[in-house]
């Protein structure tokens, strides 16, 4: 994300230079003054909208695309001032930035793709159609051209194409003066905002960083040396999600990236971090309720093809339990009120398995879980599993014995649920270990899979049960 | 989170100065190296420990003690070094922070929350039983202990609560080479690590903001007035979650907080925020599965008190879905078919409103949807669910017309599943939504509330099409 917005204006300043209150108490664009965008686009009202806009936040603009139908995106950018377009385009969502760039014309862009740090550009560049690519890019000038398609070289998602390679480096040589003089000259070529200067050796490898507040602090004669602390390089081919989880985990603000050979090429900022990590938590949240990826400005049939294939398998696996109800179908005619019950059996064996599957995937997620604690977490899931069915299977027991006055039923129902609460810990810890075990993606479709074994099994064991006991 | 962190041992230093490797290619500890503590534990071997500790990164040594049993816990906390050990307090899970200081005596504590910033000293503070508290606080010095009490007289995850208050303000009449040579002369009393200067009037109030790579740039005699920009400062009594959004939406590495009368008191930085994001997605992810908050160091029972109470809901749920299916018990007697399909009509239901849900609580913690956007986002909801129902029932219609011989049965059951996703979309959007209107957290047992749903309205439109239809 553009650095520049570190320091950015605060709501109160736009309220001041505004005829209108665009931000609420709670930080987001307030349905009246979206209306007001709205209005003013549907009339055409060119210096209206651009009264409306100059002031926002390019978050905040980004944020007004995501509100807007794409009829009036697309007027909406003709008037935005070309520098608050150039800074809002990393913030927009990547279906809109998609769309938003056939709009704009490939000069105008190529001027507005200088004004941001490489990381921003090369996140720009990457989502235009190829034709419009080579335009753009043809029209830059040739230092930031190839600092954009080295970036573009990178695999998707690795620490390459996410770090900026504008970085502040210094000569394990230097002292604090020589280190703020080099500031002061080379002001220019310099990262926007930086946060630690990087101690290199003679071949350009990192052997430090120093904190610029540690270096203010430190006399001129101090050495860079003396200051020095060890940093955590980050190799350039490394994930996004190995990324985060490093910064999260070691506080960092920012680390420098390195070469295969061990040599300092750019660097990856915490701004840029906190939005990777929302990516991967939304991530995790829609693939575990079965949705690949859709943003706001999906639409329908979009959609639809991220969630349907996932009911697709929810349909043939309800199936397959349907199947089992059907081998059963003897003595539910028998007894009719087994078809009353089973569905109780399955509900709550699917309840407590994607309780299970949720805390799994997120200590995997968080690296709590790993092989030196699985086998304990996997007997802590049974326990607490045995332990739910002995706090609730008294209690459908005894509903189900009074209200078809037939206790053998009520103890059949209960001793159902317990075996199928121990079925759904298993599935629910088992399930994303494995699918990690395997590199793939814990999240993806495991509650799904789990709830179509609980439903399963929950069948399964109620009315073979009651075939058993009752018949 | 300690600042001293940022920039911290690369696991590559660890790994040469210990003749094992901690950290494992993924950046988690490996499971040989936990052993080898257990093993030193177990015997009781403090020397050992201690070597095996003393070069951990203190993040590590709370991540160890996640995988370490409650008795191993006690035996690696005695033998960690002071200062590791203080560094380390502020990384710990809840959990295992508050057992731990159990077993710290108040001394060496009062010694160590010495060596922390404000924030992290309060929060450790902050698990202290009321006994230990006091006789902690009492063995500190008169300042740290007057910042730790005014920082608890906040409310729990405010701004004020999570400010630390060492910050680097510079009234608007200094110039560049001031407030370096302040930065100089002032060095112990500000914080750790800081990235933003704070220039205030004369009534200390925040007026802008300068990051410290501009100060570096510019020459000496450059005021700050002309450096600064417009800061965002945080009210402290601003929750934390609010405190992320504002963080992330415009890419702050720093705010500074203030009073009612909008006086500089403290700052938040960036690398804080990043765990409260993580806490939050956290929660998120735990509470659409209906779990209350756990963590890795919660006991069977612990565990058991968050989740049973979902499980009991959805167990009155159940029988409410149960009453449905006994009030067509007479339909069922007479087709034994509709109990083998009518979960499956439930189970998409359910499925499909899931998705709806993740979907729309998503949205909502990133503010993507408002009053602005939310009957646009309900309608294609409502779309989405109509084109699933197309795509699917016939499907379904076509397996159940030749499974039991009967195309009126699949007609029926292809009716009520297209009917059933309408009532998951409604459901699905709706749920979450209510609850946020109401000021409650929109994922808290959304799903368990959505599925009854689906499973209780998925019943009576099968087997109410199917009385009307079939017999």
């Amino acid at each position: 994300m553009t650095h520049t917005d570190s320091a950015s204006p605060a709501p109160a300043a736009e309220i001041e230079t505004e005829d209108h209150v665009a931000l609420g108490e709670d930080y987001a664009l307030t349905a009246s003054f979206v209306e007001k965008v709205v209005d003013a686009a549907d009339d055409g009202d060119g210096m209206r909208l651009r009264g409306l806009l100059e002031d926002l936040h390019p978050a905040d603009v980004a944020d007004l695309m995501g509100f807007l139908t794409s009829e009036h995106r697309a007027v909406v950018v003709q008037w935005l001032p070309p520098e608050l377009l150039a800074d809002t385009l990393p913030e927009l969502d990547d279906g809109i930035r998609e769309e938003v760039l056939e709009r704009v014309p490939h000069l105008t862009l190529a001027e507005a793709l200088q004004e941001l740090d490489s990381d921003d550009a090369a996140a720009v560049v990457e989502d235009l159609e190829d034709d419009q690519r080579e335009k753009v890019l043809a029209a830059m000038p040739e230092g930031d051209r190839a600092a954009i398609e080295s970036s573009l070289g990178y695999p998707e998602d690795s620490a390459g194409r996410l770090m900026q390679r504008e970085v502040m480096a210094a000569p394990l040589f230097w002292n604090v003066g020589d280190t703020i003089d080099h500031v002061r000259r080379q002001g220019e070529d310099l990262p926007e905002l930086f946060f630690d200067i990087y101690v290199v050796d003679p071949l350009n490898r990192p052997v430090g960083g120093v904190a610029i507040s540690r270096l203010l602090r430190a006399p001129r004669e101090t050495p860079l040396s003396e200051l020095m602390q060890p940093v955590n390089a980050i190799d350039v081919d490394v994930d996004q999600e190995e990324v985060a989880y490093i910064f999260e985990k070691y506080n960092l603000i920012s680390a420098p990236v390195v070469d295969t050979g061990g040599r300092l090429v750019g660097q990856l900022t915490v701004d840029d971090i906190v939005h990777i990590i929302q990516e991967e938590n939304r991530e995790d949240i829609l693939r575990l309720a079965g949705v690949s990826d859709e943003d706001r400005a999906s639409g329908v049939f979009e959609i639809v093809r991220g969630r349907v294939p996932w009911l697709g398998i929810n349909l043939f696996t309800a199936v397959l339990g349907a199947g089992v109800i059907a081998f059963f179908e003897g003595t539910i005619e028998q007894i009719v009120a087994l078809a009353v019950l089973m569905p109780i059996v399955s509900a709550i064996g699917g309840n407590a398995g994607t309780q299970a599957l949720a805390v799994t995937v997120r200590a995997l997620a968080t690296r709590e879980l790993t092989s030196s604690n699985a086998v304990r977490t996997f007997w802590r899931e049974m326990m607490v599993g045995l332990v739910n069915g002995l706090v609730l299977s008294p209690l459908i027991g005894l509903a189900a014995g009074v209200w078809f006055q037939d206790w053998r039923l009520g103890a059949v129902i209960a001793t159902a649920m317990i075996l199928n609460l121990l079925v759904a810990a298993t599935v629910g810890v088992l399930t994303p270990l494995t699918l990690s075990k395997l590199k793939f993606d814990p999240a993806v479709s495991s509650a799904v899979f789990v709830t179509a074994t609980t439903d399963f099994f929950g069948f399964l064991i109620f009315l073979g049960l009651a075939t058993i006991v009752l018949l």
